[in-house]
Order: structure tokens, then sequence, then C-alpha cells
């Protein structure tokens, strides 16, 4: 019986390719989408479609009681999405906690339904400085799961698995690309439209198309009519 | 200006004696509870009722996808509540990662209002065993805390405090009526019914129960009639 693993699925490009990667590892995939109040909330429909397309078991965790804190660009009309800027400080697209929460969730849910895996696309190469994305964190959490789960003191416990955790967004992309991931079905942009269209200008849409570029790969996105002008394409 | 400090207020003694303490402290105190399918939702009843008594903010916050989990005899009516057995092992009370779960929500909390403690009240003396209110798990939490949040890069950090960690049931209660706590206020029992009586066998009853004989304190607690009349009281 192979090994059952839980996947945070936001929608993105990251957690598509770590869907393909897991699945190609041969884990018995569960994937969780997070509804926590963000704008673009178009990318838990791409969610939907790629677990459709994989034919894995979706579930969507209502996490509203988190937009409500109104502590994040992503989940504050009030704040603006900052254009990406190469900085190196945290951005105020930084949702606070919000991977210790997925985290904390995804825990609950395996040892729920048995999982022995938790899976999440973070990086630390090309990505927007947050600090719940750095592999020192993950391994703090894995601490905290191995000694605050019943089955991390009683059993197999649950091991955190960030495949993409040392690779750059080219590379995630050559390697999506070579499992056959059709990435047009992401969604990545921080304030993509209701019709799945990108701004082209946010750090996520930077970081994803200067991947597409650097692997020399046709960049599928499609972008906003009037961004698209603004880029010339 | 007092340091802004979140407690995770069950409703419960041990909470409620945290609570007096942190006040105590000089600590601006804001109280969150966490509804999370749990039968004895009337805790709630009770934390509102304490949080108004020491006119401190209250806010409660929908976990509600916890209890759809159905991981727990607290959250699923199919699993019985046991009675207090003095076993070592886990019993079916655990909610599963309940307590990583509580603190990666009040770390949000934190972050977003600027509070630089989260205070919980759990106790690794008198306690159900579960893992994750054993110091160790703390301390693991505390790590992923500094190293997962943005104000643990960039700024003070949030610190854990667990008051009652080193605490007996008997000296939380001694110390809570140094401080005039009121413990009628409180509700313990796994399976308390609606008007707030509590069964007197779970483990929670029962640690309650013999906290306040070891103290030596008469027990304030209402007791179901059944129970009463079969405990002799």
């Amino acid at each position: 019986m192979s090994i059952k693993a839980l996947l945070s699925l936001s929608g993105g490009l990251d957690s598509l390719s770590c869907l393909a990667i897991a699945l190609e590892q041969g884990y018995d995939v569960h994937t969780v989408s997070f509804y926590y109040g963000q704008r673009h909330q178009v990318e838990l429909e791409a969610a939907q479609n790629i677990a459709q397309h994989y034919k894995v078991p979706h579930q969507l965790v209502d996490l509203s009681f988190l937009g409500k804190l109104k502590g994040s660009a992503l989940t504050n009309d009030q704040i603006a999405v900052p254009e990406y800027d190469g900085g190196s400080s945290i951005p105020d697209t930084y949702v606070p906690s919000r991977n210790i929460i997925f985290l904390s969730v995804l825990s609950s849910m395996a040892e729920t339904i048995g999982a022995e895996k938790i899976i999440i696309g973070a990086s630390s190469i090309d990505y927007s400085g947050y600090p719940d994305c750095r592999p020192e964190f993950f391994q703090a959490f894995q601490q905290t799961l191995d000694l605050g789960t019943k089955t991390g003191v009683e059993d197999k416990g649950i091991s955190i698995e960030t495949p993409l955790i040392d690779l750059s967004k080219a590379q995630t992309i050559e390697k999506g690309v070579a499992l056959g991931v059709d990435y047009s079905m992401s969604i990545s942009c921080y304030s993509a439209n209701a019709q799945g269209e990108a701004c082209g200008k946010c750090d996520s849409c930077y970081l994803r198309k200067k991947g597409f570029q650097d692997a020399g790969i046709a960049d599928p996105t499609r972008y906003k009519v009037r961004e698209k002008s603004e880029l010339g394409s």
C-alpha cells in the first residue's frame, strides 16, 4: 500500500509541481487548499481544477478568521500589493504565521487520516523573503510535530517534505515540464483577476516570469490586457 | 505602556488561573477562545463570562474545520468520553494537533496586534497525557516562532508563557484562590451539559476534583444530579 501524503495545494506553480513530483514518487496524495480571505481567490479554482485533472482527493479548509485579521496585503484591500522591487525586507504580502497555521492544520488532518507525509512547495531560492519558507523554519516545525503529536510520540510520526526548497523557479519548472505538467492550469499572481489573469508586476509574477525565461520555456501565463500592452507582449 | 499578551481562554480552571496571574503581572491581556466543534461548548460561555468579569477583550475564533475531522472523543459523538483510568497512554480525548493549531493562530493574531506574549495554561503535572502539553513541545514551538515569524526574525518576537507547566492542580488552585479567583465561573468537564454541570468522571473532572481535595479548598463545581447521588455528595 502506498504511503499517504497530504499536499498543500494553493493552485500556484510550486504546489502544482509538488503534486506532479509526489505522484511520480508513488504517494497516495490527498490535496488540501486553504481559504484565508486571500484577494486572489481564483487560485482556489485553479487548485480544484488541478486536483480534478490529476484525479486526487481535494479538500478546502475554511480559515476565514485569518482573513479577518487583515494583517497582510493579501488579505486587506487597504494595503496595496507591492510591485517587485528586489528588496531584502519581508514584504507586505507576508501573511502573519500563514505557513505555521497551514502546517498545523495539515498535521491535524494527517494524524486523523493516518498520513505520514506533509508536502509543501516552499522554496528558499526564488521566493518573497518570507521567514516561514526557510529550511530552518521547517526543521523547527518538524521538531514540533515529533514532540507535539500523538503519532510523533507513539507511532511513525509525520514528516514534512519540501521538495522545492533548494530549487530555483527555473529548476522547478524544468522538473515539472519533464513530468508533463501543464502550467497554464496554475495561478501564481497575488492580484489575479476573476478570469485568472495575472498582473505581471507583483513578486510572485516576477519570479514566475523570470523562471520561465531562465528555463527557456514558453510562459503559458495569461496576463491582464492592460499589462500585456505595457509588457509589449 | 504594558506588554500586550494573548491568552488562550478555554473557560476551564487552568486558563482562568492563567488570566488572574497574567493580570497580576500587569500584562495588557487579550483573551481568545476557540470553537473547534467540542461537545462541551458550554465552556465557551464560561470563557465569555470570565472575560467580562475581568473586563478584558475576548475574541472567539471559529475553527469548525477541526471538529469536522472527527478525530477525537471531544469532537465526535461516536467516540465515548472515557472515564479516568489512571493509564499512561494518550486518551481518546486527545484532539490531533490541537495546541499546535491554537498556538499557530495565536501567533498570527499576536503578530497582527503586536502582542509579545502568548499565554497558555498547559500543565505537565496533573494532565491527561497529551504530548502537546509537555515543556519540550513548547520549547520546539518557541523555536518555530523565532524562526518562522516576521517579528521573530526582525523584531522582538513572541514568547510563549506556560505559567502552570510545573504546577500540580492543587498548586494552581491555591495560586488562583490567593489571587481571588472564583472557580465556580470555570468549566473543566469534557462532557458538561448545557447548564454547565460536570460529569465528575472524565479525566478533566478527576484532576479538578482531586486538585480541590489536595488543596483543602471547597470544590465549587456543580455536578450533574445523577452523578451527584453516585458520588454521595
